[in-house]
């Protein structure tokens, strides 16, 4: 059931508010967006209103000797400092995170990476607060720094959380999926076996906009509303009840419109709870934003997982089995709030796209003196690095069998007779057929033709690369117990109101950070219940407003919330249904639904629309018996399954041969989500992760020094792809629908930058096929291509 | 099933919260109030916002020859000056009214009520605003006055709404009920007959807080937030969509904090709708806030009934029939939104607590030039009129008869076992013991006793008048057609939402205006599902927040909203005892509720309470099959019936026979509403109540001058009562559920403002009675008694 063509739904033209659904329609946030009047947190202004500045620890591991506040305390328009030591009085210096243990509010006994909060000082302005910041005189007594995840486990590394009582080392945790016994049988026995180690350095999500807060504490009724920049209210709120103690509804969560989340939104980090207090203790709103280098040393780093890969086949290429060890560095803290209490969860599909017959995989976590990690950066939880792994390793075995990349995968492809597919890992892929989404990405990149090319240019001594990756993502947390992360399900609440005058207004759980939700939810409603998009108001991003649900991370909107938007629809015209029998007095059976309207079945002209419901089921009586008022439902979806979106990637690259400057020059990327619901959405989607994953592949890292300095502490230093380094995508899509999902879609948020950065690897390996390179690391820096070309592999991290 | 004990329902100690449910309670709201937190309208201040005044007419009725805004455009600080001409072209300067016809938003042609709004000025502040209302030169040219009802039917009289083309005359509506010919033949062959002319003056609520509104009109998504001083912000939004044309989906209509309503602040008013107007105009918020003066001469007036009373009985006291003749004085306009379009609805319940043969009422109502009146002032859409004019006139006849007017109630009472009793007019009862009631009054009074003393005083020359009302209230719209005055049906949504930790929030359709519905709904939720008050959340008042319904008028939130609260705690109550048994291992039935928790028949120690099944509801898995995540429900409630509470009322008064001062020595108030749930609550509403009825029976009214200028344009005009002029209130309760109402409350939000005028005014003529006074119209001021002790009618209007 594979087509390159769209599903069957209505098409929206973009000049005609009256056919309604699925299609291509500009989003309907826009307007704000691109007249500047978006509302961002740092929008909020209240009458007032107080600014936050944190003081961050300049050592990656030093003890506290003494704080001197007083300096600062005296300093113009300071109204308050706060030091860890003042918070741990009020039992607040430490909160507990979602993996059993706990992570510092400020610190008090040690500073445990560059860039901890030490403490904080509120004042009238964001320049007198910085000021004020420097007038704080911490005495500090430096530490060995444990900066590489290897030395975190030698004996006689310095115990980093010596806070913890059930620590002797610095582990995490050990964690182990598939069978190991198994695995090795099959290894023993293989023609060939391929090793590789593989790293996927520390990276940042860097949106646009840094993190902040706006806290505003009412002393009077005991209720705190708290705008921030987060990508999920309600779990927030959950957690704030739960270690502040503020009673769940006394708080207010709000998200409004924020500048790109990528996971670094998740966690409820330090300074959001810091503004907190600083609003109940000055009785004022607070506001805490983060300048673009506190974002960048101290929240939500993702990947930083040393790998090694494995991979046994034939000599004809038919894969057997794939085994891995992970080490995965979890810098000093597990973030609260922060998915990382199964952390290993998702890595649990890095066997990939290919049907084998056995895996196994054991991993590793540490604590380091690094900022903590581990946010869902566009990866669904370690996907990422999972589907890199198995593309890396998968290409390595076509160095070693000389075989084309592209051949291989199709050779060992689960095939689509197979589904639901049970991987040897336990997680069982809803649907998927892999042939016709390769095969349609190698067509529009002419692949023939490029091997041809690349062939004539290494007779010229040219560097040119084709890389392939395809990637099976897992989305839509979702069902499973090793994804609920905080112990609250993973369920998505969504409410429909039809008011009398036939508008609309949908509440969602999920909220956006750019994903254009208010167009796409408008669409799914508009699809099932035949009012206008544009009469559809789309609410999310307020715990007061909206039902409970996780959050928008894990490309889980479309895939759990849109689920649930399509059914609360089909409630609320089930409904409808049963007003138009007795409008028109027919039964129910005898209707037919006509996007819209309800229309005799044989009669068509006897019709009554959904508006004429609505304002009817306002009205007084006339209702059929046991049908209440009102036109309106609500739901709580939790989905059977995960949804798994492919896809085939085909990059090519040239290098050049004097400066190893790598250049995207094409990239094909044919995506297959299900169903899709705004394919002009979709794109934009997968340009945006594309985009990511040439940032990764090529430039960015976040390094450290030996001391533990962060060396990534600007975009000057922390290089994020532009305009000018990105080729014009050139995307294509197949459509296998999610069978379990109402309207059979699946989500692909995150999918390109899954699987853009194996696929440019890929290519830069396969141009310097030349000199004999299987493998390196990113970033593929210059530096690093020129190094790898003259056979010298640059230290990893 | 009449008693004066509390139902048998949890008490609630003041002092702790653990125990839930009814009793009395501290206001959860009162804290903001106390500590001068309130948030009113008039307290919203919104960056950039303006100021609007309004210019009003100085003549009660005048074409409009031309209008000059030259010079208050040039006026320093002035944004706009918009007139009615302009409104037109937008085809906005006339709204319709829910009464089949319209309403002046600016005048165009003529003005028709003294007041009335011409012009209006947006400004940089309300003082530059006012300013330049001066600078706006209007010609008129005068026309002749309709000021009085009876003048208004006149052959010759001046046509008031000549805008209207199916209007010849000044009629607005000719109304019957009952049987006509059946109660003449009645009235023909009973042994006494009395009549009586008795007037109800126009009065005003005079609510704390004068009307205003702040409108902010966002032109990049079109919407409209409107905060605003009504008592309706749900069925304002639906006709604000349909009357100004802005998508419904597009307005958020929020009341804040409100300072009184009492049916003042039902109306849709010209200032809204000019502040909607300033606001899209100028680009900017707008605020717009009446003084004391604008709200007395042009909103919401009640009343203004011209009545003949007619009631004939045995010799002994049986009652046989009642007929009544009405002219009632719309005003100028009905108000858009005012509940007038079946404006003698409620005057139905004219047979008031007696068992008759048989009853007729013709009313006839006109319009006139005065500002519009006919606002739900307290008095369930007219039921205050129909009450006074009953307890007037069969005082009256017990005044013929020369019998205690007492026994004469005690002899006519409709009996318990007649309910549900059908009235005459097709009113049904729900239930009533009036027997017992009354003797409670009675018994509380000393009634012999002050009969006794009562005998002695006259014999000094004394004037000590007691005096008896019986009432019996219709209200909680409601069921029936005829009330559903904006054709949006009578239903009130409520939903309740318990978050995972176990706190709630319950957001209803009705809001307060000072009501305590933040305490009294937290009640009925803690009653039904075992959350503390102080940890349930109630919302209201704000259109984006909470679910459809008609608002708070007419004593409907506890009768209709109470009732949803209380069915939707039980449908979660149902989903927590599914999820119970889940995790308890029984079955449903085993599970016994003891407020808040499931307990396992028959093993006390094996329970869970509703805030572990929160948790359990929000967590993954776990729950039962087909039992959705959350723990949530929402409800659109349509009652089967009104509830009819009752009331016995006695008053003693003392008038000094040398100034002819009336003093309320004593008011003895038994009322009985069902079942009560905060009887602090109860108590604080029938002394606002009463409070009310001594202002109209003594001080209150609303006069015009012969040219129809206003004398009642301050409240050193129009005079309202103090502490000074109320005796301490003794009241007393009975309790008689309603049978239909899920917790078998009945409103008693108007009990008081009901039958308390009857009261006094019964009470001032019985101590009149040895002038011979048999009738006597309010307002009982010193000079109408005093006319009244010499015989002297005074002219009624």
């Amino acid at each position: 059931m594979t087509t390159v063509q769209e599903p069957k739904f209505t098409n929206f033209d973009d000049n005609d508010q009256k056919p309604v659904g699925f299609g291509r329609m500009l989003r309907k946030e826009d307007p704000r967006f691109l007249r500047g009047r978006g509302r961002y947190t740092d929008d909020v202004q209240l009458p007032g209103m107080l600014h936050l500045a944190i003081l961050r620890a300049p050592f990656a591991h030093a003890r506290i000797v003494s704080v001197d506040t007083s300096a600062a305390e005296a300093s113009p328009g300071v109204k308050l400092v706060v030091t860890g030591a003042m918070l741990a009085e009020k039992g607040l210096a430490w909160m507990p995170t979602l993996s059993n243990d706990v992570q510092a509010v400020l610190a008090t006994d040690k500073v445990r990476f560059q860039g901890q909060e030490v403490a904080f000082v509120v004042a009238d302005d964001r320049y007198a607060a910085r000021d004020a910041l420097e007038l704080i005189d911490v005495e500090y007594d430096v530490l060995e720094p444990v900066v590489d995840a290897r030395r975190a486990l030698e004996a006689g590394a310095p115990l980093i959380r010596d806070d913890l009582t059930d620590k002797a080392d610095n582990h995490v945790f050990d964690w182990e999926t598939g069978d190991e016994a198994a695995t090795e049988a099959v290894f023993a026995n293989a023609d060939v076996v391929v090793v590789e180690d593989i790293v996927y350095p520390r990276v940042h999500p860097a949106p646009m906009e840094t993190c902040g807060a706006v806290a505003d504490f009412d002393s009077i009724d005991g209720k705190l509303r708290l705008w921030s920049t987060t990508q999920a209210p309600h779990a927030h709120r959950t957690l704030y009840a739960i270690v502040a103690g503020i009673p769940e509804h006394k708080i207010q969560v709000i998200a409004p419109d924020i500048g790109g989340g990528f996971g670094n939104k998740v966690p409820i980090y330090p300074g959001y709870v810091c503004a907190i207090v600083g609003s109940i203790l000055t009785g004022k709103p607070v506001k805490w934003m983060e300048d673009r280098s506190e974002n960048l040393i101290s929240t939500g780093f993702a990947r930083d997982y040393i790998m090694r890969g494995e991979i046994a086949a034939t000599r004809d290429g038919k894969i057997l089995a794939i085994r891995t060890n992970v080490l995965a560095d979890h810098g000093a803290f597990n973030g609260t709030a922060a998915p990382v209490k199964y952390p290993a969860g998702f890595f649990g599909v890095f066997t990939g796209s290919y049907d084998i017959e056995a895996a196994y995989c054991k991993m590793t976590a540490v604590y380091t003196n690094k900022a903590p990690g581990g946010v869902a950066y566009a990866c669904s939880f370690r996907i990422t690095e999972a589907v890199y792994l198995v593309e890396r390793i998968v290409d390595c075995l076509a160095h070693e069998l000389d075989m084309d990349p592209a051949e291989l995968r199709l050779k060992n492809f689960i095939q689509p007779e197979q589904f639901p597919y049970e991987t040897k890992t336990g997680w069982v892929y809803d649907s998927g057929d892999y042939e016709p989404t390769m095969r349609l990405a190698m067509d529009m990149a002419g692949y023939a033709d490029l091997r041809r090319e690349q062939a004539e240019k290494r007779a010229r001594g040219e560097l040119m690369g084709i890389g392939i990756a395809f990637f099976t993502e897992a989305v839509g947390a979702g069902p499973r117990k090793d994804m609920d992360i905080l112990g609250l399900g993973m369920a998505d609440g969504c409410e429909l109101r039809i008011h009398p005058t036939g508008k609309a207004v949908v509440r969602l759980s999920v909220q956006t950070q750019g994903q254009g939700h208010e167009t796409t939810f408008a669409q799914i409603i508009a699809e099932e219940i035949g009012i206008p998009p544009a009469d559809i108001e789309v609410v999310h991003g307020d715990t007061d407003q909206t039902p409970f649900g996780l959050g928008t991370y894990g490309s889980r909107s479309t895939p759990v919330s849109g689920a649930a938007a399509a059914l609360v629809a089909r409630k609320v015209r089930d409904k409808a249904q049963l007003i138009a029998s007795a409008m028109l007095e027919v039964s129910v059976a005898d209707l037919d639904w006509a996007k819209g309207s309800f229309v005799v079945k044989g009669d068509p002209g006897k019709s009554v629309t959904i508006q004429d419901i609505a304002m009817r089921a306002h009205g007084a009586g006339d209702l059929p018996d046991g049908v209440e008022g009102g036109l309106e439902a609500q739901i709580c979806y939790n989905p059977s399954n995960l949804t798994y979106p492919h896809g085939a990637y085909i990059c090519v690259v040239d290098i050049d041969p004097g400066t190893a400057q790598v250049k995207v020059r094409r990239f094909i990327a044919v995506d297959d989500c299900g169903a899709r619901i705004n394919p002009m959405i979709i794109e934009g989607q997968v340009h945006g992760g594309l985009t990511d994953g040439v940032g990764m592949a090529l430039m960015e890292m976040i390094a450290f020094d030996e001391d533990g300095n962060c060396l990534g502490a600007s975009l000057m230093d922390y290089l994020i792809p532009t305009a000018l380094e990105v080729p014009d995508w050139e995307t294509g899509f197949t459509v296998t629908p999610s069978p379990h999902h109402p309207i059979g879609a699946k989500g692909v948020g995150e999918s390109a930058t899954v699987g853009s950065p194996p696929a440019i690897v890929n290519a830069v390996v396969d141009a310097l096929k030349p000199f004999g390179v299987r493998h390196a690391d990113m970033p593929l820096t210059p530096s690093r291509v020129w190094d790898a070309m003259r056979g010298q592999a640059t230290p990893p991290i």
